[in-house]
């Protein structure tokens, strides 16, 4: 890698590299955030976030309903502030009609990271992987927990093979599967009757987890409600559903997820633990939903991004320079072909362009050089395009 | 009680009172919040809060430093809304400086309630709680804890007898205990002598957690250091320091709190879980700490508010009307003395004056009519203080 560093930077590139490493190796499990990043190298301009993987248009959607709140009220955002927030229970009660489940079933989490690690600790002793996969998912496993791994195949666009799927749970001795669909980092999406035969036949196992975080990008939107699949799973008490709202939204930093599950699984997090794990913003957030003009305004604004998306799939899965795979999610994951490695791809597209994506070298079960990068709005689609295409081409 | 209630109450009150009792018994384990009351009772004018115990002039001083930082950026606030926060280990690194504490000794919490259940659903199995107590330690025991008490004595103005209580503690066989001093809900502060030879009696014991949640408002602020046990419990590895940050700096609905325990502890809990467990806003606040002068302003506003708390607690102790608890913290315990409920007294309060007081009807190890009022500024200690004569002189 030094040598194709020396032939392809400028010596000012290869300093911020260098300060870029060491940054990374300094900020834990995951990529460091921009906030992180702009810290610590202020010379390097961040134009665009195409790594962590939200929806831009509904970051605006929210920001706008909450300046037309607080402007209606002057105390409205400073309450949110000083005020305890209300129980887990009762944003669940308020927050159940919006999704159309049972508030009993809801277990309302500070970010699906929050809701993952309950299900894990609580209601798994060997948990069965899909590599690669989102890492919490492994992570969150104790030292007394197992872990072991279905391998998704890159040569098959990372198809989800339902028999040797369930076969390897079976064989795993696993009391936990997990699935995400469409999965992160590569974007298959589970078809509806694959995924109902595969509960079917894990009925019997303690959990199976269904990450439907990006969901949302992968169907059209129905008339009355945003696409889900908890319906699916509804015969499947085993089932927990997990919900991150961080992307489909666009708000990471309020920290808003949820989980559904069994009555009696939520009573048993609630009643011991859990107590005030909302923000104020958060309820807001929560909140919004019960207004069905805010849901229509979001189903509208997310039709539009699902056209960015569909529009930067098209231009990329033509592209010669670069091998991307089908996804029914708001990011693609891509193959680097022409022998640079994902961590110069990485850092070039930052340092030439502001471009910011994910290096994929740390996805355990992914063999190559991979970056992942986040969809956005359309002129920022063009310039990532253009990026890539500078640095890749 | 329903006599006295027909007695001193009109129809319409009495109407408030069913209706505030029906939303008291749907609020969970702790009191309905301010917007819960709000939305459910829109005719009961609260006009202040004296459930929920916060500094409000904390409050200000956070919302100036917001303000003006939004100010000066136009995406400032949006960007804490949309991007993901830093990892848990991050924010602790900058964080330590300003609390002079080695970061691997410390674990950011979504409030301090987060840190409680953590301790105790990882580091203990049987836990003995002080009664009357912060219900959260006995609420997280789940059904595999054990959980026992020792019963402080109101004849004695809750004050905790160290050799009693260690005695306690060793008879128990538990493998916890919990102290919280200032305690919640009576004020009462163990003086550090005594605090000191409990613990070097406990270092046997597998964990022992001190909860200073409350301690800014029982000591002066040093000049370079705000106050804290944590150098006290510094020979302890056993000893885990709890701090909320909703109270001294008035911002519960933002989530912050920590807890100062052993790096091994530390890194057990961060290497599976609590991966983005801090919100923006709250990381904002964290990083507002690294400000010497927000520090400075902090401490001036404390020294005002603690001289609140001082006149505040003259009047009410000369008072002939209620029975008021020494206190360390920024709240009274009342005894009602003149045969009305403490739920009666809490919802006329509320009817006749909109002020909100904690009832603590519900609080185990509490044997009579009690409430718990939260101190704050001049003008509304004043408003409480005739409020509560009006109501029961």
């Amino acid at each position: 890698m030094l040598d194709l560093q020396t032939q392809r930077t400028t010596p000012q590139e290869r300093d911020l590299i260098a300060r870029l490493e060491r940054l990374s190796s300094s900020a834990g499990s995951h990529s460091p955030s921009l906030t992180m990043m702009q810290e610590a190298l202020p010379d390097i301009d961040v134009r665009i976030d195409a790594c962590y993987l939200s929806n831009p248009l509904a970051t605006d959607l929210f920001w706008s309903h909450f300046n037309s709140d607080a402007s209606k009220d002057p105390r409205f955002f400073m309450r949110m502030l000083e005020a305890y927030p209300s129980q887990n229970r009762i944003i669940a009660e308020r927050f159940s009609h919006a999704i159309a489940v049972d508030p009993g079933r809801i277990f309302i989490a500070n970010g699906a990271t929050e809701a993952i690690q309950a299900v894990l600790h609580n209601y798994s002793s060997h948990v069965h992987v899909n590599v690669p996969t989102f890492s919490p998912y492994y992570e969150f496993a104790t030292p007394k927990h197992e872990v072991t791994t279905f391998q998704l195949d890159q040569d098959e666009d990372f198809v989800l093979d339902p028999e040797r799927y369930v076969q390897s749970v079976k064989r795993s001795g696993a009391d936990a599967a997990i699935l995400i669909t469409p999965n992160n980092p590569d974007g298959y999406q589970i078809p509806d009757d694959h995924l109902e035969w595969i509960l079917s036949q894990l009925s019997d196992l303690r959990t199976v987890v269904v990450d439907e975080s990006f969901i949302h990008f992968s169907r059209e939107a129905e008339s009355q409600r945003l696409p889900t699949l908890v319906g699916l799973t509804d015969n499947y008490p085993n089932t927990t559903i997990v919900k991150s709202m961080s992307k489909d939204f666009g708000i990471a930093g309020i920290r808003a997820g949820y989980a559904i599950m069994k009555p009696s699984r939520v009573n048993e997090l609630l009643d011991h633990g859990y107590l005030w794990n909302i923000n104020g913003l958060a309820e807001y957030f929560f909140s919004l939903f019960s207004r069905p003009e805010f849901l229509d305004e979001y189903r509208t604004v997310l039709k539009t991004y699902n056209g960015y998306i569909f529009e930067f799939k098209l231009k990329t899965s033509a592209a010669g320079f670069i091998r991307s795979y089908p996804t029914g999610a708001n990011f693609q994951l891509m193959r680097i072909t022409n022998g640079m490695t994902s961590e110069l791809v990485t850092t070039l597209l930052l340092l030439r362009h502001g471009v910011y994506v994910r290096n994929c070298a740390d996805k355990i079960g992914l063999d190559g050089e991979f970056i992942r990068v986040a969809i956005r709005t359309e002129p920022e689609n063009a310039l990532i395009f253009q990026a890539l295409e500078d640095v890749l081409a």
